[in-house]
């Protein structure tokens, strides 16, 4: 019978408030670790709590990834420079993914590139519905051992608690399978808007014949907000065509640049999301399904690592 | 008979004089290359020369290299997924080479990890005096093939073309070998002056007996000028203690912070540097003696690469 160390979990710098979530449900130790800025702009990872022989996880909130990617490489490679058992990166929103194609000539893929690179200096990874657009799993790209976490069952529990006479409204065709679970669990009708885009930033979206929406509350969902304009023009014509604000949920609160303020002034009732990118709108808690994928991959990864006596011949 | 097709040389944003100077002395085709930042803070190289079947030459003034990085891998990867027969990296100052030891325990070496992913994503690499201090050759951590180029013979010539009477002084003891090459091409003096640090931020240096450097021009040269802590200190002691004010000498001007003021503050007559990392203060160009590397090791790539005809059996 082996006997279980529980795994040491590390905070990279602005992943503090999703770190402390996660402990709260995860058997774990809270593990000390500074990167020191030199400075020239170097960093320099320092382990406080040794990790000597053990499972070490490191939690990143991922959003301006071309920063943070330094930090997190280099603080992997020292946790394995000092003896860790083993490497494991808990990424609740996984950039690069978009980039999944040649979309004009002399480009690459680079989300190939960056599974690469994450895949050289960990062993496992769980993240939260990634973009899997035309590469159809992580495993098409990454090397290592990963785990998707799916937001839909925590988005519906909470709009099911929160919500009076929900529809749920996805911004674009592509978010139909997705929006549809969503509503399913949360026991609500849907719909989709047809998202009609002229030049690169200029978006329209039809909204559909919604007499039956009279005395509903409109829940538009989607997985990335970026720039949030493709969601605050779905919300501005919402409010337009029907004189309702609709709540605003997004799975991943990128909110690049004024997304934000802009997504505010759209009419908006309320703008709610999950935690994987640290963001004031953080309202829905994936901590728990991403704990049981993380103790689901540390037990895969310890079986696969005992090595079974070999018979002798 | 090999027909040899010029390479393609690209600059990392940020590094286009030094490009340009390099263009001037090295046989090459420019190169028209984008780094597009999409307002999620992820980075997209695109190739507007194609790079199939040509060597690609990437040049990089790697001041705050975790900025950076990121911009350079994906150029190398996106490079190779475009077909380039070979990548080389010229990056005249190669950072991350002072974190060779661990200094506290918890931390790991840097400079090995760092030396990992660079050898991760191009087939050789062009450098200038790199920190080689416990690492005694980049072979002991860089798995690609590499040149060093050395500074002092052009700092010698600058010095012979632009100082009267001069005399070649080194901030510390470490810098005796080095400030020695460049005095005897110079054909002048010179001295080492011993640095006493009381903790962190405090340093003292010594100044040595020096009547005999009336009439006389002190010139301060050091390798990496960060903070330039050590070189104000000395600068002001000579000051104090000689009515001279020194010329001051950068191989790599990094310049952190607020470091070039205080610099400029502390009594220096002038400050020039080597143009590793672009500066106002680049004034030694050393652009020809990495081409004669580029040129050195783009021919030892082809060599390698041409597969000798296996004799029938």
């Amino acid at each position: 019978m082996e006997s279980i160390i529980k795994p040491i979990l590390f905070a990279l710098p602005g992943s503090e408030t999703l770190a402390t979530h996660l402990r709260a449900v995860l058997p774990c130790v809270a593990g000390d670790m500074q990167i020191h800025q030199f400075p020239d702009g170097e960093s320099c990872p320092r382990f406080l709590t040794p990790v000597v022989g053990r499972d070490v996880v490191f939690v990143c909130a991922f959003d301006r990834p071309d920063e943070k990617m330094m930090g997190l490489y280099l603080a992997a490679c020292v946790a394995r420079e000092l003896g860790a058992r083993s490497i494991g990166f808990v990424i609740p929103y996984l950039p690069y993914m978009r980039q999944d194609a040649v979309f004009n000539e002399g480009e690459g893929i680079t989300s190939v590139h960056f599974a690469k690179l994450i895949s050289s200096c960990c062993d496992w990874l769980v993240t939260v519905d990634p973009h899997l657009h035309r590469h159809h799993a992580l495993s098409d790209i990454y090397s290592i051992a990963s785990r998707v976490v799916h937001a839909a069952p925590e988005i519906s529990k909470w709009v099911s608690e929160h919500v009076k006479r929900p529809i749920i409204i996805g911004p674009d065709s592509e978010s139909e399978q997705w929006v549809a679970e969503v509503a399913r669990a949360a026991n609500c009708p849907y719909t989709v808007l047809q998202k009609i885009r002229s030049g690169d930033r200029m978006v329209e979206v039809s909204i559909p014949d919604t007499t039956a929406w009279v005395g509903m509350t409109p829940v538009l969902v989607d997985d990335i907000v970026s720039t949030a304009r493709t969601m605050a023009v779905a919300a501005k014509q919402i409010v337009a065509a029907h004189r309702l604000s609709p709540i605003c949920i997004a799975v991943h609160p990128l909110f690049a640049g004024d997304a934000y303020d802009t997504l505010q002034m759209a009419g908006v009732e309320r703008i709610i999301s999950c935690n994987t990118i640290q963001h004031e709108t953080n309202q829905i808690n994936l901590c728990k399904p991403i704990a049981v994928a993380v103790e689901a991959l540390l037990k895969e990864n310890r079986e696969n690592k005992v090595q079974p006596v070999q018979p002798v011949p």
